[in-house]
């Protein structure tokens, strides 16, 4: 029997708006033995994103819910402990489902978690968290493939400093757009404009959207990429340029709501534009993921493009930790640090 | 001097909500004699449409707004009277901009009112103004270029008596899909049903669009083609399918709303399905109008394309008819019919 505890943070209850501390159970249970083909991964870092809040209520969307009781899902970084399954080996370090727990124990090929390798020596791990990982797909196909954007075009995202926003503006300005982020506070605009190369960023927070847009995108938007949704959406709907293609990323905004959500109610400018929005998931993009890690690896190792991650440390702190995403507290892609490298 | 007198109606002042007897003027000027270049047309047919209401207010659209004072914007058939251009004779009928008016007057080749000939030997004139004619062309390359229906597909759509989803419908039915329309009443559902030969329609105004869209669409929603907009917009969005596509055309239920527009609550199904939501506006395809006359016009020869007109006569009769738009009170394409063939 192996003697080691793992510990837990369990789905207690379906929140009514801002998850509370209610809403989870912290659970420890001891780890079985291996059976033949599984796999045991110590979880290192778990990626904390905005979707989380939409798998922890009820019904039908693009993935089914967490169930009462379960182990809250995450995407981690951890390394193979023990291995039954020729596919890993003891110290490999993989990306995969690993859930909000200290240990995943399981089938190598289970089809949920979806384990696969990762290499420390070409990336820290943590960027397989971000740019290299999930968040870095979401940007990298949202813009390319649902954007499909041009040089010389303006690009606009909002969510700039977050995980999914820095990707998007690096790849746009990589394609030779013209890139104005949307982000709260100065210090995360000096942020995407310094570090990231964005073109400017309009601090949602101290400063009006719509005259910022107005400023910084004298030929209009052509592209939106929108992690946000809510009133920043229907600000830029009024800017968008003829065949301008909107990205509905997600709608952090919106996902605590315990009114309906809010409609874009500018949304026929669509119609008065010949506009497009368009939803993406990146799941539909895994056969694909290859071209992306190639593409924007090769910037980080020629020095174009920058990551910034927000690590918080200590399982027992992830309830606290997801409120930063609502709250705009995190800068940077938002990572939990379960265990030490 | 000619001593015809043109009666005219004018834009008076803008609409708030549905437009009133005072936003009307009716005026009379006669008619000045013909320049070279120049033809004098008499109007005969007006089209009456849901885009008219848009007109009518200030600020940036896909088209100026009509001034106050002016003439009303409207497309016709008309019967040049007097022709010193060699691109029209007396005799010949045309469609364009003719305006809410008994006579128009000027350059042949006026950019704006864009008269092309129509011949009353390949269809009755009404025609023009409805499958042959703005209507059918919106129809036409909204659902097949922005649309692309695959044959075998779902394909709803709202305002299905009316100009535009007939013509909607139809093609739909000619490209292989399943149609189910939306409409106001038992009789245009019959009429959509037994005459046009969609293969269903919801009664919105007696039934439950959400179980309509249950029972007649049991594999989903793949192609959603709006001319409402509101809550008929906000539930079709819950029936979607993967990689849906919406066609925004118009949004009949918000264009007389004093408060603001209702976005679509229910937008974030696109990103859940992948889906995707775009603007159309028929000017865009002028130079392929052609093909989408004779293909229609090759159906209507075969008996296997039909449309049904609302005629209203008289030109004092405008602002009346205009709202019968925004009552549901048309049945078929509305048309003025200012004077005789």
């Amino acid at each position: 029997m192996n003697p080691r505890i793992n510990h837990q943070i369990r789905l207690a209850a379906r929140p009514v708006g801002l998850p509370q501390a209610s809403d989870w159970q912290f659970t420890e249970e001891p780890l079985r033995d291996l059976q033949d083909g599984e796999i045991l991964i110590r979880t290192i870092y778990l990626s904390l994103d905005p979707a989380m809040r939409g798998w922890m209520n009820e019904g039908k969307s693009y993935i089914r819910p967490v169930a009462i009781g379960e182990v809250m899902r995450a995407g981690g970084i951890g390394q193979v402990v023990e291995s039954k399954s020729p596919r890993f080996k003891a110290g490999d370090y993989v990306s995969g489902g690993t859930g909000v727990q200290e240990y995943w124990i399981g089938d190598a090929n289970d089809k949920h978690a979806a384990f696969y390798p990762v290499s420390p020596k070409l990336a820290a791990l943590p960027k397989f968290l971000n740019a290299l990982g999930m968040p870095g797909m979401t940007a990298y196909f949202g813009l390319l493939d649902v954007g499909q954007p041009k040089a010389g075009e303006t690009v606009v995202v909002s969510g700039a400093a977050g995980a999914v926003g820095q990707t998007v503006g690096q790849v746009a300005k990589q394609k030779g757009c013209r890139v104005v982020g949307i982000a709260g506070g100065k210090e995360k605009c000096d942020f995407v404009v310094k570090e990231l190369g964005f073109d400017a960023c309009i601090d949602y927070k101290n400063n009006s959207v719509k005259e910022g847009l107005k400023t910084h995108c004298p030929n209009g938007v052509d592209i939106y990429f929108d992690n946000v949704g809510g009133d920043i959406l229907d600000t830029v709907l009024t800017r968008i340029n003829l065949k301008a293609r909107i990205i509905i990323c997600g709608a952090i905004s919106q996902y605590n709501n315990t009114t309906p959500v809010k409609g874009p109610a500018n949304y026929l400018s669509l119609l008065v534009n010949r506009a497009r929005m368009e939803g993406i998931v990146v799941f539909d993009y895994a056969s694909r993921y290859a071209e992306a890690v190639a593409e924007m690896g090769a910037w980080m190792q020629q020095g174009q493009f920058h990551t910034r991650e927000d690590i918080v440390q200590g399982l027992e702190q992830f309830p606290q930790a997801l409120l930063m995403l609502f709250e705009g507290k995190n800068f940077g892609k938002l990572i939990l640090q379960v265990a030490q490298e």
